[in-house]
């Protein structure tokens, strides 16, 4: 018998055997994907050199460039491939991303300016939102978008006003702009508690007859939301530490605790969606949390592990989205329902893209100010450059106004809402390709090197020894280091400020932030530490000193 | 407005918004699988020293304790969630589990037993196979089962010829008991691919008038799907090791290189899924070459976080699964179209219990007797302590066989369909408790501790030994230490084996695996080693070094 007929009877065999799955379409896209993956990272480390180029944009494009062969090889018809998947994103994608940031966090830059990040992401949105739907409602019967319900344009207010945190992360370099990545991403996930709840309220609420009663019950709901969400991320953040120092897993096994940590923190972000909560926020605060406790009370391999894994979860993640919005662009089902003509769409997305530029422009500068008005430190000043930065970073729109618009008009078979599902995604792939494109570039023209280390104490670090910070494998002599470099900052700071360390309630008035700061530190060693671990707090036994423990025990026993 | 107000506003609101998504069953199962795995983690490790529990009986206990609680609040409809989903178990949860063993795995012994484990994977499961037919049909018709298709008698033969390797993972030691760890999980893992090519046969040939013709065809498509998937696998690894080699990702990132190989390992298993090839054989064989050559190209970091990482990974999943099956032996829509009678029930039962220890038995006693007449060796020879070991061991039967029993017969609406679903699970259940539960005792009286050192070379290692080098930070400096151990180690076989090294081809005949050893090996360094890299070939540039070389050339600059 030849080969040939073994392998055309088995594979045919094969064939009508395996007929009785239906999941035969989900290991093709999943093969796709996989590979498509891999050719990004690939990809994406060739191009590294190249100054406009950077990951999400080389998946974005990839995405396009495949998108547009499966829907030539489907003749037209797109396929199941090309349709964005809400849950897929949500509850799989983004919690590894958020959470990941919230564990890679400089916590200190990120506290500091906690004040100016509320203002942006709770005021800047409602500012935006305000912009963008008045003008919306303005300019879209001029483009013969006639007729829309008052609940779409809000609806296209709220889309466009949630900031993408996804895109912030890849052209944002914490290392070398601390200030600036702080403030946007912080704003970023802020943000998305804020987009939530007004995106819950456009689609509820009655607004042709809108009292003010009802506006304190959106205020009421920001509020419940915003705290049960951080409460709930602190809460399981702290569980996981409480554990890991009781129990004490290391002793056994480091997989033990890696996987105690991942599920936590993924408990966590579900279950702030079970109770309608932000899960991006949750998962934020619990990513800071474990940072804080849980990553000291492990072993050395864990660190090692638990930082390098969560880094992975999160890169793959966010290449995935990206390529997947890619794709997604060319889900042209929706494209055939539009029945705006060209000059009418051109103008639509003109008029989008001027109001996304000035919704935002409208709240970066003016809160900017205020928040240098309300600070005394030189530290925590914005100045104009930076403000254009921020400004400029933050416009990017993702995958969160995909999923927005998708759950406002996807499954519609309107030809208005398709239109508005198109014009969305043109805005975020315009948006991501031409605003990211250029990022780099702006920030390497309006801040150059020398110019950045002002800034910020951090940066104050260089970036040769962070990078050697970063090296440095027996990761418990990062104690002392650590240590003895934040007494170095806050001297330097001391002799900045001009001020004294704060030691009293009266300090409150003249310098608030590093009262609160003070307050929480001793807080943090007296109670929180002592019960939940920390840095120092833990003594880890490594195996090595427990092998020849119980080897004397055991002598002593013989 | 009181905060009550608020709460109930929003939640009203909430729920009214979100009414729009279907995937809200989806979060709530996610939840309460996420807070299960935590409460087996910890649950797990409070009960390790006792003797006769492990993590995957607790799951299963906690899992079937869930079931109960949810057929209880949901008034005995069961919910979907303790449905079987196919999908989940083997597109999601095998893969890391099967990768992970693939690159823990002591290569050294495995492949030293390579050809009893084929033996007992290919031959073992036909006689299995046969046995259990034959005594189904034989015994299936006193118990109330008349009227079975043969095609239903011989799908019986083949679930129940299916080991579980996960379950094998659990009970047995790799550093304990090494030669019997190598059996009877490479067994499990050769095991799959015979299974599944015997599972599609027999739902693809009409066994009313089977010829040799097709005996032939069957042995034919195990020949193409045995090496298809182990090239597909050893291809995918080695991709990876040139990738890595070439590009050095480990200069810019580690999450690249974890990325690159995880998304590589399971490209192998879709990839092989797609071509209807065995992803489980394909998976493994992917991780021995990734383990070998790409896990020695990449950064320190990379080494232990891959290894851990992996591990967890693999952790989470067979947690998960034993968790699984525990919740969905209580999916009571079949137990409700079951129509035999309780003492048909139990003889079914009895009689399938019985073929199963007696199918094990027929094989592994007169295999094992082969092996140790084919082979010289002391150290390979299976004494009989050891044989009723991997007798007991394979006993149990786990998720693959629900898999493959609910593929045979899941949709159906018939009585004798759902009889043999309830048994199959029936069965998965004993055996995992019963046999798995008694395994660890039945190893520690069967061979004390002082009798396992003479069984392997390996196990000549002391556990202080390999603890320390489990503890070893800087891998780096274990290559020496390795490459050490093993001249020791192969000093010692010569002595005890009373032969030189082979050298030349006539020796071929006199000590065939050590010949085949050596030939590789010179192989593996003249030609393998130099392309993909692999232990001592990279030469690893820390980031610090390049840092300082990038000051000189800095310096030679300016």
């Amino acid at each position: 018998m030849a080969t040939n007929d073994v392998v055309s009877v088995s594979h045919s065999m094969l064939l009508k055997a395996t007929d009785l799955k239906d999941d035969r379409i989900d290991v093709i896209s999943i093969c796709l994907f996989v590979f498509l993956l891999c050719a990004c990272i690939v990809l994406g480390h060739l191009l590294e050199e190249n100054r406009w180029m950077n990951e999400s944009i080389t998946a974005l494009l990839l995405g396009l460039f495949t998108g547009s062969i499966v829907l030539i090889s489907s003749k037209g018809q797109g396929s199941h491939i090309l349709e964005f998947d809400e849950e897929l994103f949500f509850i799989y994608l983004l919690p590894p991303i958020i959470f990941n940031a919230g564990f890679q966090v400089k916590k200190k830059e990120f506290f500091r300016n906690f004040i100016t990040i509320m203002f942006f992401g709770v005021i800047g949105v409602f500012i935006s939102f305000g912009i963008i739907s008045t003008g919306s409602w303005y300019f879209f019967s001029k483009f013969g978008l006639k007729n829309l319900p008052i609940r779409d344009i809000l609806a296209i207010g709220v889309i466009f006003s949630a900031t993408d945190s996804v895109c912030t992360l890849q052209v944002l370099n914490q290392d070398e702009t601390p200030l600036l990545y702080s403030l946007v991403f912080g704003e970023g996930v802020v943000n998305d508690a804020t987009s939530v709840v007004l995106f819950r309220a456009v689609q509820t609420y009655n607004f042709d007859n809108f009292t003010s009663l009802e506006g304190l019950q959106i205020g009421g709901s920001f509020l419940y939301l915003f705290f049960s969400s951080c409460i709930l991320g602190i809460a399981s953040g702290l569980i996981s530490a409480y554990i890991i120092k009781t129990m004490y897993f290391g002793r056994h096994s480091t997989d033990r605790e890696i996987a105690i940590m991942t599920l936590m923190a993924y408990l966590s972000y579900v279950f702030a969606e079970l109770f309608y909560l932000s899960g991006i926020l949750s998962v934020f605060f619990c990513g800071i949390v474990m940072s804080h406790y849980t990553w000291h009370n492990v072993t050395e391999n864990s660190r090692i592990t638990s930082k390098h894994s969560f880094a992975t979860m999160s890169f793959i993640a966010e290449t995935f989205i990206f390529l997947y919005v890619g794709m997604d662009a060319l889900d042209f089902e929706k494209w055939k329902m539009m029945q705006s003509s060209f000059t009418e769409s051109a103008g639509l997305f003109g008029s989008l893209l001027f109001l996304v530029l000035l919704g935002r422009a409208a709240f970066v500068f003016p809160l900017s100010a205020l928040s240098n008005y309300s600070t005394k430190s030189p530290d925590a000043k914005i100045n104009l450059r930076q403000m254009v930065i921020i400004w400029w970073a933050g416009l990017m729109r993702g995958a969160v106004s995909i999923a927005l618009a998708f759950n406002q008009g996807g499954d519609a078979k309107d030809s208005n809402q398709a239109t508005l599902m198109v014009i969305t995604i043109i805005i975020v792939l315009f948006s991501t390709i031409v605003f990211g494109t250029a990022t780099k570039p702006l920030i390497s023209w309006l801040l150059p090197p020398h110019f950045r280390s002002n800034y910020s104490d951090s940066a104050s670090l260089s970036p040769k020894a962070s990078l050697d910070a970063d090296f440095h494998i027996p990761l418990l002599m990062d104690t002392e280091r650590e240590e003895l470099e934040a007494n170095d900052r806050s001297t330097i700071n001391q002799i900045l400020n001009g001020l004294p360390r704060p030691q009293s309630i009266g300090m409150l008035l003249t310098a608030p932030r590093s009262t609160i700061h003070h307050v929480w530190r001793k807080f943090d060693d007296s109670y929180m530490r002592p019960t939940f671990g920390g840095r120092g707090y833990v003594r880890l036994v490594s195996r090595r000193d427990m092998d020849i423990q119980e080897d004397e025990i055991l002598e002593d026993h013989s």
